[in-house]
């Protein structure tokens, strides 16, 4: 078995130091090479590794599985970052930002087909493959629209949040540990128990990412508290202190979505812990965390086989620490 | 065998009638749906499934290759229309004109994974319906990038402007009729035939597509002439005055290429005739669309089978009779 550094390692030599993009046009494919070279942690392709090395050795198809894995959600941020008017990725320039929309645009789209090229490799279960990935793949565009949606409405509930973010972020972990699954052999319950553990560690992983960008340190994280707050996401910290607020609470909370003032990350961080929006947020993420890993510790496999994915999660969902 | 009528009517009620869109979210999936309900020529299907009939009755898969390649060949224009700022498709509003830019790219890249969804039913050959989608839809993306960086260009050369709307344009068309071709088991031999008759079907389609938004009737088109002049767009008809001009041709060319006179149009046209640009395109409409049929004619199928395929041809190479 394999660590996460090591399967990084082995990752970024197999992959991302010989990228398949051909040299021409270099207006197409420069941004797509530029993009994957930034690094990134490389979660997803490592959790589908890690999911198939519980079955035995890696097998070749996971490597090209693990690479479609890593296209989907590269050509997903270029796009989302299009949408979202970000100027900065990994800490450079996003591909709209240097090349241009429409290079954007097309780079985004061309990677996504890479992405179905490294798929076209596998030899067995190809179709359950292709089906998972083209799900997953319509999901997280899913849940990119319902997250452009919220941005117009005014009454988005919990329910419809954790919906969201099951669909943007959750099921292409899920998807990555499933495919591992399927390439290694494992049975359906196997699969299935895979899949929910992705899904749910994904869920927790971005409840604790609402949590940290409102009450984590400036200095661990690299970047300030309160992003969120200045740009009036609808994070389950906000929807929460709303649903908990007294009327009074109510009309505080909407006068600073109104306003920019300089107080005005100070004051909401005090409506959240006023409406124990806090506590709830992080027994959600308890919450999420504790499914996710008693669906890893019912896949039939040995636990000393499970110890990486199990030290990964645990990382992810300890990152303040 | 089916003609292109009874074939377009059937493929409207199997699949354009019943599109595989969810309702939810309707933000993203309605502009999907408009786009493909504004009705189009639905060639590329249809030359899929006059393909497949070469061989024998249509299999069931070939619908779903001919779904497959009509979602991709509109998830690139959904794309296109946004890069170009086209403000009208099929003579409405474009997606992004209707529902703004970022849902124009979302809902391209969702149509592009129904595509891809379509493709998973195929039972067999899988691996190579897959690998020739992929090559195919990154030669399109490749060939819009050419079109783009040529906007940008003086020195672009008529081969490569050959080589820019063959993967803008005729692999498609030749990945339709390869893709029925697999799919009715036809030899290596006879696949590779399907292919080239489309791409060079292609080849002469858009060079006289260029020819009669020249020299074409308004009336019979429904567009006024010289929208390309208008755009100072490098058609093969204004690389090919430029190759064949004198040196004060060249200089009359350059300078109209930086006016707007109301005479412009009239004025390129006079030096399209002059320099024999207009008798050397409608040569080349002439060398390729003989070329497509010598394909066609080597497919070993019988004739009366190839009848279809035949009048769709000359039907699309004669749109201005």
């Amino acid at each position: 078995m394999h660590s996460f550094t090591e399967l990084t390692t082995e990752f970024e030599n197999r992959f991302v130091s010989a990228l398949p993009f051909p040299q021409s046009p270099n207006t197409l494919y420069d941004p797509c090479r530029y993009l994957l070279q930034l690094g990134g942690k490389r979660v997803r392709p490592v959790l589908c590794l890690m999911a198939n090395e519980l079955m035995g050795d890696v097998h070749e198809d996971a490597w090209h599985a693990a690479a479609a894995i890593e296209l989907l959600h590269n050509f997903t941020l270029i796009h989302d970052d299009i949408m979202d008017k970000a100027p900065l990725r990994r800490g450079f320039a996003t591909i709209h930002e240097k090349y241009g929309m429409a290079t954007g645009i097309l780079s985004g789209d061309v990677m996504s087909i890479f992405a179905y090229q490294q798929l076209a490799y596998i030899k067995q279960p190809l179709t359950a493959v292709l089906q998972l990935f083209n799900k997953t793949a319509i999901e997280v565009c899913e849940g990119q629209q319902y997250d452009m949606d919220f941005e117009q409405r005014d009454d988005v509930s919990i329910d419809e949040y954790l919906h969201m973010i099951t669909l943007k972020t959750s099921v292409l972990l899920a998807c990555s540990l499933k495919m591992g699954g399927l390439l290694g052999g494992a049975t359906e319950g196997n699969t299935d128990r895979l899949y929910s553990f992705g899904k749910n560690l994904g869920i927790a992983f971005q409840l604790q990412d609402d949590y940290l960008d409102a009450f984590g340190h400036t200095d661990k994280l690299g970047k300030q508290n309160g992003g969120d707050i200045k740009a009036n996401k609808k994070t389950y910290l906000l929807l929460k202190a709303i649903t908990n607020a007294s009327a009074e609470q109510k009309q505080t909370i909407e006068t600073l979505l109104e306003n920019d003032d300089d107080d005005k990350v100070a004051s909401m961080l005090n409506m959240f812990t006023t409406t124990k929006a806090d506590i709830q947020c992080r027994e959600a993420v308890q919450h999420y965390s504790d499914l996710a890993f008693k669906c890893l510790e019912d896949v039939a496999a040995p636990s000393k086989r499970k110890q990486h994915l199990h030290e990964l999660a645990s990382y992810l969902l300890e990152r303040d620490k």
